[in-house]
């Protein structure tokens, strides 16, 4: 397995900043469009589990469509498998906000192009629950 | 790409369950193992981020060695790609907490077995963090 290989890293990395972008200006055709349409796709949001593809675009068009998630990234880690996987990892720290987030999309190459198969967002926990997991 | 071949599923289930099993009972040397060996692994913790395999090791070490994560799983959800690649995903709770956990790990075949590239640890979030990614 032929780890980071720079055409497939430079085609993740791509499909990671489309993600970024259409995060960033509310494009929530975008933001559909780039997760598998699958029945196993998953997404852990900061607040909620969603399993397959309808879950995860229902909560996208159940959001106030005036709401922008504008954010900084402090962080970006991408690994890509062969040819056909990758994985990106970012911090980023929304506007406005002081805790850092972490963000995690497992992609794959699919005949539409490189899709998220597996996504989990959350915010960096307090110093004491350093334990907990 | 071929989604579930079900001899794989039960690979990166027992992996999974391995992982599970040395979580509960503190076999460092096991979650170690079954951690890829690589600068490009990385794992997002409940309260912490770590790039890189030697990094992970020491964030193990440095644990209090009589600190174990006594937990129950609420769900599992594990899908494969093909023959190399897999995600697990669960939510569980802690034994004496109330708050749900998620687990996120990227699972690839090595030579070695089958290792995690990357993992991500978090807690839900409050409701009113739904917007926040």
């Amino acid at each position: 397995m032929e780890i980071n290989i720079p055409s497939v890293v430079a085609e993740v990395t791509a499909a990671f900043h489309r993600y970024e972008t259409a995060l960033n200006t509310n494009d929530v055709a975008m933001l559909d469009e780039l997760f598998w349409n699958s029945p196993h796709t998953l997404r852990y949001g900061v607040g909620e589990q969603l399993y397959g593809y309808d879950q995860i675009a229902a909560f996208r068009s159940g959001r106030d469509p005036t709401f922008v998630v504008g954010r900084d990234l402090l962080k970006l880690w991408i690994v890509t498998y062969g040819h056909d996987f990758g994985t990106a990892n970012c911090e980023f720290r929304r506007h406005g906000q002081t805790r850092i987030g972490r963000q995690s999309h497992t992609w794959m190459r699919t005949p539409e192009g490189w899709r998220i198969v597996a996504a989990h967002v959350s915010l960096l926990g307090e110093p004491t629950a350093m334990k907990t997991a």
